[in-house]
């Protein structure tokens, strides 16, 4: 009997889950044996994570059971953590054992980028997944609730300090500052004694995007309160708050560090050259050097060769990318050696602003308010539509677009 | 102009709301200025606060405004705290002025008895305002939040210690056994984690109580997941939990001190003779040696001379206590030296054990499960009908009583 290739799949983010789903949906699994590995038993979309991690929207909208989408009689699941790849042995250990494959897609994701400041993951929060988002949340709370029980007020359990303005950290404070004015009705705390700073080392806010947009996002978020440090490195993180370059202290007992991604740590440890944590992969999406080794997502790194710099990280690469990789494994499998190439095809870049609140940009279309709400919740729809179809769209989709 | 004579309330519990309530009804605000002091402008039912302190209830459905129940045309109400009381001088003290009288009445509430065991007040919480039980739901929430996000698990984050199993303690640990298995679902966590934990120093739970319902409760509560250990004095509490006088400690990052309460230390400071922070007052509810200061509530202490014990600080009493004070103050504004004396009528003991379960004594009845429960809500509403009538049973009310 003819052994059927084993195909390991690392990593239930949007290239993992949509490469499976993909595998799934093009009959491989009849031809291959495909194992899915993940940390939890559930899929979360990333993207929305900045929602749970202010309050405003529950952790369980934004994550899914794996086997309510992959159908675990054709697909292996797993759960468990990758701990290192040995490509000399085509083998993958895990926490409590280990795998061997024919073909690997790396799809593990990202790590917050600290770019060595001191503090950060000691007393920085992150806004990585489903059980950090939920810490955020309560953390913020508790602050909340322990303003009142101290005889001496402590300020700066009301004051939140978001570090990085980029999408993530705009998105966030978006989030927060529609969300504070629940929490001081809840915690009978007046508005005015919270302050929310968001703080980016860059000369603007949002950096490379349309200034114009950028513009009405900071307009929108200081009406609601949020205080912008446009051009302001931090040079340390400490327990009560932030140091800045320049010598001053923002006291805080909340510091969420936003300031972009690596790729995940296990590709070092594992050998594999890098940058920033991620793998420059070939045009076909495999790593340098292995004919059996796919990248996708926030592991793979890409130049955009019109401005010869790094495509920035989105969900929208990685899932056209689970595209590119599954075909890629099908042709692979057929015997093929004529792989398709990848070239990103961005559709547009929208951020939340809260509320019904957004900017973005479609094409050269600037979008704003409503409208730009609209389209970025039809984004997260077509996401959950390409995985799961409709049904999947009813279950979890953002339905209340207009 | 003839002035008119000052009737100044201090606090907005059970009894001071009471008083307020009946001088208003009874027309004494015509021919007095009455002037109502509390700390917040809002009054709470202290006998539900095991409820938000839990997570099983909203603070808000405990508390009400007091100008919603109080006609602040007829009386004053001043938000501020009492700092002391000087007689001698006929006036009171508040963090941010000073008011004088010719009738005071004192109802400032308790303070948690520590029994003066070290690290009580440092590390334990204490189920005693909206602002302290707000604080406990969410440091609960906190520590299932926090569990998940840690690489080396800290399963004290899952064990709670509630020092004291008399009514406060055992209808606290009720209500937090049937939010355990919420909050397990909502952090992803084994029920199997969690830990409560009953302490109580003396020879059983509920001191005092029928046997037989204690046994009832204890069974009950046993049977999901609480563990009693009675007969075990606790000699400290640490940051980390409790050391018990046998030199065992139970590791726990959340204590809830329920151990019974003292008088208001405001008492002490202002030169009254206290036992336990409480005044034994005379018959007619007046502080011994003073013709013009009432005392009631759990600043009162009155002796049961059946068994030549104190009677517990109970909202029963408190309420009763309002109607012999308001009458008495109305009796020597009219001249009248014949003032009404004070004996409880204790109707029944009810407590409840969380969901539709309670158990309690009506008069030489026993009742268990929903029986009780029924009778538990329906003291409640009493206590609303009394203070504000029917609409204030149906917007404040426990109306689920079936």
């Amino acid at each position: 009997m003819h052994k059927k290739p084993k195909i390991l799949i690392l990593g239930a983010g949007y290239g993992g889950m949509m490469t499976a789903s993909r595998l799934l949906k093009s009959s491989v699994y009849q031809d291959a044996e495909i194992t899915l590995v993940n940390k939890h038993n559930y899929h979360y979309q990333t993207t929305w994570l900045h929602e749970p991690a202010a309050g405003t929207l529950h952790h369980d909208r934004t994550r899914m059971r794996i086997d309510s989408v992959i159908d675990m009689n054709k697909i292996n699941f797993i759960k468990d953590e990758v701990k290192e790849i040995k490509t000399d042995e085509k083998k993958v250990i895990l926490e409590s054992g280990e795998l061997d494959y024919d073909y690997l897609v790396i799809g593990l994701g990202s790590e917050p980028e600290t770019f060595g400041i001191p503090g950060v993951e000691e007393h920085a929060f992150a806004i990585r997944s489903v059980n950090s988002v939920r810490l955020i949340r309560e953390h913020i709370e508790y602050m909340f609730a322990n303003y009142n029980n101290e005889v001496e007020k402590h300020d700066e359990y009301l004051r939140f300090i978001v570090a990085g303005a980029g999408f993530t950290g705009i998105e966030f404070v978006g989030e927060l500052s529609e969300r504070i004015p629940e929490l001081c009705e809840e915690y009978d705390i007046d508005r005015d004694k919270v302050r929310v700073y968001s703080v980016e080392a860059a000369p603007t806010a949002l950096p490379g995007f349309d200034e114009e947009l950028v513009n009405y996002a900071m307009n929108l978020l200081e009406s609601r309160g949020v205080e912008f440090r446009i051009n302001t490195p931090i040079k340390e993180v400490k327990e009560d708050g932030v140091l800045l370059n320049d010598g001053e202290e923002i006291k805080a007992s909340t510091v969420v560090w936003t300031t972009g991604v690596k790729g995940n740590s296990v590709l070092d440890k594992s050998g594999f050259e890098t940058m920033r944590g991620r793998i420059k992969v070939e045009k076909d999406l495999r790593a340098p050097g292995f004919d059996n080794v796919f990248v996708i997502g926030d592991c793979a790194l890409i130049i955009n060769e019109e401005i010869n710099r790094p495509y920035p990280p989105t969900a929208q690469i990685a899932i056209q990318q689970a595209y590119t990789c599954s075909n890629n494994i099908k042709a692979l499998l057929s015997g093929s050696e004529k792989l398709e190439h990848f070239t990103p095809d961005i559709k547009g870049t929208v951020a939340s602003l809260g509320g019904k609140e957004a900017i973005g940009l479609v094409g050269t279309k600037k979008l704003y308010g409503q409208s730009a709400s609209a389209v970025k919740k039809m984004i997260d729809n077509r996401y959950l539509f390409l995985l799961g179809g409709m049904p999947l769209v009813l279950k979890k989709g953002k339905l209340n677009i207009f």
